[in-house]
């Protein structure tokens, strides 16, 4: 059973009812250790009327104690979160876990508490100097991003050849899809033989190259007999329900492009896996939920579940 | 009950199956007249080996008699189709019917049989030097267009205060939404405060205008107590079900923002309206199916009484 270091999120959000309500189902999948200490999972606990399970492994002390305020923004709760996030990714780095699942953080409370990053993928980014790719979705459908966080104006300067090229050999190397990726087109109707745009002839080569350096370096990856990734799809085509049936992995190529279809129809179950990096990182696509945070509201554990069965289903730096 | 000119589409396509098949359906909603002469009637219905319905009224002879051919594209399919069409919209024009519903016309077959446009709307424009206004959709959820067929790298630069707040006034008079309209803005985050973008400032600006021109003008238009537009939505947000559920009007800045959610979620019963125009049109959002042509398949009929439906719930020209 893979060995998985949860980091806890913001304490004063929804991430401990999370990780106690949920033990015993991902403790069925995988081995958890949460990077919380005694003193604030009995402080959580108490506040939530939960008892702590038997078999619930913690950490050390890894950031001093406060009192949690549920809902609130507040440096110390922002400060123990990153110090849970980064204890997590020591154990992985360290092969002590095998991955890291994340719980949500709140980006305010890290800026308050004195953290130097926007978030989790930026501090990954920087923690391992790589090119983390991003992936959201769920097992019917991720879908990762060739530009992320840009002004919309500047995404078609950013489609060229060598930069796709990298991104589509790192994508499939890290995320090995057992189907034929689909790719997205930049423009509407893919371009239409170039009447409305002619980006799509870049990523067609981008393609080519790819397929060439997977098919040179990596046969053992790929599934026989089959295409490695389509040629630039129709954006507005590719997410119906008769061309989403062939494909479980999409390349959108600016955010909006692939996060509006993919929460259109899965919302609640979505997952963010950061991929391309010295460690696996999975994590719930949903915030600290500050408005129900405390109140023993039946929480939607389903973006979580999914986070952590992400790891159970996928090899990584196999 | 109002009356619908019905234009045929290409009659080597799947139109007439469609025509015949439903109209019982339609005539229960409308008073259609079909732009089809007898004698094409007559060859069609014999070929699908259907019986023509005794109260089902047709034009004149409006182009040449001609072998229909199914699943081929021909020149005088191309002419038949065209003048089915230009016949449907003098009709509306000269106030003999309500409205007009397009039945799939083949682009290649227009083209040969020496049309000069592109597609429908294309025509509209020009007849009626107008600007049309495309919105697709079924009742659960429309879409209109702000910018349509141009490169994304142009998209951004199209974005423009008096533009926009023109498209919207339009809209709303022509559209006649019965709740606020969903306005999206253009970038990830609709810009984050202006970190990933600034077009949002331009867009509130014409949301802004757009809603003092409309309270001034066209106070009997409004529902009371409500906005008639939201502030830029973010984009991969607006679609989801929480947020859906407050909307059945969207305004998307580009084609594949709107039509990418849309279509995951709305695939086969969507349809295309011409708002904005002297007439109103509605259309099936489906091609020809030359594939299935004249095979006694099954056909979906969702888009096609959609089309008819909206002319029955929205009033026009009023």
């Amino acid at each position: 059973m893979k060995k998985v270091a949860i980091s806890i999120g913001d304490l004063n959000g929804i991430g401990m009812q999370l990780a106690l309500e949920n033990h015993d189902a991902v403790s069925k999948m995988v081995d958890p250790i949460y990077c919380i200490d005694q003193t604030m999972l009995t402080q959580a606990a108490q506040k939530l009327n939960l008892t702590i399970p038997d078999n619930f492994k913690t950490t050390e002390e890894i950031s001093p104690a406060f009192d949690i305020q549920p809902g609130k923004v507040s440096k110390e709760s922002g400060a123990y979160a990153y110090a849970s996030f980064v204890k997590a990714v020591e154990m992985a780095r360290n092969k002590e876990v095998d991955a890291v699942t994340t719980l949500p953080i709140h980006k305010k409370a890290w800026e308050v508490g004195g953290v130097a990053y926007k978030g989790h993928t930026d501090a990954l980014r920087d923690f391992f100097d790589a090119e983390a790719i991003m992936m959201l979705g769920c097992p019917a459908m991720y879908v990762a991003l060739f530009t992320e966080h840009i002004p919309l104006r500047e995404v078609a300067g950013h489609i060229n050849e060598t930069d796709l090229t990298r991104f589509l050999v790192d994508f499939y190397r890290t995320a090995k899809p057992q189907s034929t990726v689909a790719v997205l087109g930049l423009n509407p109707h893919a371009g239409d033989e170039g009447v409305l745009g002619d980006e799509e002839e870049i990523i067609k080569k981008a393609i080519r190259n790819a397929t060439e350096i997977l098919q040179t370096s990596d046969a053992s990856l790929l599934p026989a007999d089959s295409l490695l990734f389509t040629e630039p799809l129709v954006p507005d085509v590719a997410f119906t329900p008769r061309v989403r049936q062939h494909y479980t992995h999409y390349v959108a190529m600016y955010h909006d492009q692939g996060l509006a279809p993919l929460k259109a129809l899965h919302f609640d179950e979505g997952i963010n896996v950061s991929l391309n990096l010295p460690i696996l990182r999975t994590s719930v696509d949903h915030g600290t939920a500050f408005d129900i945070a405390y109140k023993r509201i039946t929480l939607n554990n389903l973006s979580y579940l999914n986070a952590v069965r992400y790891i159970v289903d996928n090899t990584w730096g196999a």
